[in-house]
C-alpha cells in the first residue's frame, strides 16, 4: 500500500521529500540537488522520488515564488532555467501518474508546517519568518493561512524599513530582504570587499556562494563586517515584526529558514528584542525558534496535500 | 414605536448621534460637544441625546481608545476627563435603560460603515485609513473586521516609517502619527516657528488649535512649510499603505477623517501615487477617498449594534 500522502519542499538549490503522516510525523526522507535544467527536469526528478518513498496518494508542493489556485507558478527569479508561468501541478500529475497534487508557495507550506507540529502550535495568529536567500513570511490569522486576493499576504521580505535604503534584489529600495536575506548580505559584504574593506567573509567565501555557514564563522572570529551585516539584518527583521505586531497583531512569532538554523538562537533572541524595542510598553510577542528545522516545508506541503 | 438602532460617534470634541435603518440609510441627528467632566457626564448626554431621537431598541457606539468585549475603554488620551480602565457599556446602560449597547473602537465603526455601506462596498478586503487628531485604520480581511487577539490590528497610526524620526505622541520614534496626525503635524510647525521659521500656519492659527482647515487655508496661500509638512504627511502614509498590501494584501485603501476631508481628494490621490511608487509593478491598490464623511462612525455604530 503507498503511503498515504507524501510532502515535497522544493528549494533553489535542493529538493526535500518525505512520506509524513497525519500526526504530522515525518518518515521516509529523500533529498537531491535541484535539477538546472527547467521544470519538466524537476518535476521528473519528483517523480522518481516519490517512486523512491513507495509512491503516494497524494502530493503537496511548496515552491518558491506565487502559486495560483491552478498550482500554476509565477515569478520564480530563484529557479534556473524557469520561464513562468510555469503549470507545476500539471507537470507532476504527467510526471508521477498521481491526480491529486497541491502546490503552494514553499514558505506557506512551513508556515503551515510550524503552525499544525510545530513552533506555532497553540497560538492561533502567528507570524512565520523564514530567513534564508531571500526573507519570507507566512501569516496565521485565526488559525487559518491569510493568501490575501493576490496572494500577496506575508511578503515581508519586500516590507521598506530603511527609506531610500539599500536597492533590494527586486529593484526597489530599503526593503527587509535587502539586509536580512542572505543574497542581500552577500551582495552588500562583497560590494564593500570590493571597494577596500576587509572582512573574513570573502576570506572563507572565496568567490563561492557565502552561505549562512560563512557568516556563522566569520561571527565566531569576530570579524566586525559580519557583525554589522547581522546587526542591520536584526534590526530589519525586528522592524518588520513591530510592524505586523501592530497591523494585524499575533501573539506569537517563529523564526526559521537556512540564516536563523545556522546562526542559532542568539539571532532569534536579538530579534526579539529589536522587536520590543520598536513596539514598547507591554505590546512585545514571545518571538521564537522554529521547531520543525528542514522539515516544516515536508510536513506543511503534507498538511496542504490534505485540505488544509 | 422606537426607532430601530442608533449609532453614536463619540469624539474628542463631539458626540454624534443618529437614527440609522438597516439599509446604512442616516435619519435624524444630534451633534454636541462632547463634555470635558468625565465619563459619567458623557454617558449622561448621550442618554439626552437618544432620547431626542425618540429612544432606541439598541445603540451602538464607537469612542477612542482600546475596547475590550465588555464594552470597558483602556487608554483614552483624546478624551478630557477620562480615567481608563472607563466601564462604557454599563455607564450607559444606567444612563440609557437600554440593555442593548455595543461599544467599539470608533476606527473600527468607521471601517465597518464604510465597508458596508460606503467606499469600500464590494471589496472584501480593505483597509480604511482614518487621518485626524491621529491615525488609524480598520481592516477588513475576507469581508470581517480584523480585531486581532488584543485588538491591536490596524493601528497603523504606530508604525514605523521612519527609524529614529521624528516622535509620536505615544513617546516612539519616526511613527506614521508624527507625520500624518494632525497633532503631530501642529507639533512640528510650533516647534519650527519657535526655532524662527516662519508659517502662514501660525499666522492663521495664532494661539488656537491647529484644526485641519488652518492647513488647507495654508496651502491656499502656497505656504512652504505647509506642503512640506503635507508631503511628509503623504509619504508617511504610503509608506504605512505599501506595507498593509505587502503584509496583510488588500484589494482597496479608503481614506477618510478629518485631515483628509479638509485637504480634500488631492491629498488622497497623492497618498495613492506614494503608496504605488513604493510598491511597484502591478501591485498597486486603488486609494480612494471615503465616501460617508462624517456619517461612518454613525453607521459603523449602528451596524455594530446590530451584530456586525
Amino acid at each position: 500500500m503507498p503511503p498515504a500522502t507524501i510532502g515535497v519542499d522544493l528549494g533553489g538549490t535542493k529538493v526535500l521529500a518525505a512520506t509524513v503522516n497525519g500526526d504530522g510525523d515525518v518518515g521516509a526522507r529523500v533529498k537531491r540537488p535541484t535539477s538546472t535544467d527547467g521544470p519538466e527536469a524537476v518535476a521528473a526528478a519528483i517523480a522518481e522520488m516519490v517512486r523512491e518513498l513507495g509512491g503516494a496518494e497524494r502530493i503537496g508542493v511548496g515552491t518558491p515564488g506565487f502559486v495560483d489556485s491552478d498550482g500554476v507558478v509565477g515569478g520564480v527569479p530563484n529557479m534556473v532555467g524557469w520561464d513562468p508561468p510555469v503549470a507545476l501541478r500539471t507537470l507532476l500529475r504527467e510526471a508521477t501518474g498521481i491526480p491529486h497534487i497541491v502546490v503552494d508557495n514553499d514558505v506557506n507550506a512551513g508556515a503551515l508546517g510550524e503552525a499544525a507540529h510545530g513552533a506555532a502550535v497553540g497560538y492561533p495568529d502567528a507570524l512565520c519568518v523564514f530567513m534564508g536567500t531571500g526573507v519570507g513570511a507566512g501569516l496565521l490569522l485565526d488559525g487559518r493561512l491569510r493568501r490575501g486576493p493576490r496572494g500577496l499576504a506575508g511578503e515581508i521580505g519586500h516590507l521598506v524599513v530603511r527609506a531610500g535604503g539599500r536597492r533590494c534584489g527586486c529593484g526597489g529600495r530599503g526593503h527587509v530582504e535587502a539586509y536580512a536575506g542572505r543574497a542581500g548580505m552577500e551582495g552588500e559584504a562583497r560590494r564593500r570587499h570590493a571597494a577596500g574593506e576587509p572582512t573574513a567573509l570573502i576570506d572563507i567565501a572565496g568567490d563561492d556562494r557565502m552561505k549562512s555557514s560563512v557568516f556563522a564563522k566569520a561571527l565566531d572570529r569576530d570579524d566586525p563586517m559580519a557583525h554589522e551585516l547581522l546587526g542591520e539584518a536584526v534590526e530589519a527583521v525586528g522592524a518588520a515584526i513591530a510592524t505586523a505586531v501592530m497591523l494585524v497583531d499575533v501573539s506569537v512569532v517563529v523564526i526559521g529558514g537556512g540564516v536563523a538554523d545556522k546562526l542559532g538562537p542568539h539571532l532569534v533572541a536579538r530579534v526579539g528584542a529589536a522587536a520590543a524595542g520598536l513596539l514598547g510598553g507591554g505590546l512585545a510577542v514571545p518571538v521564537v525558534p522554529a521547531a520543525l528545522g528542514d522539515d516544516a516545508g515536508v510536513v506543511g506541503a503534507a498538511l496542504l496535500a490534505r485540505g488544509a
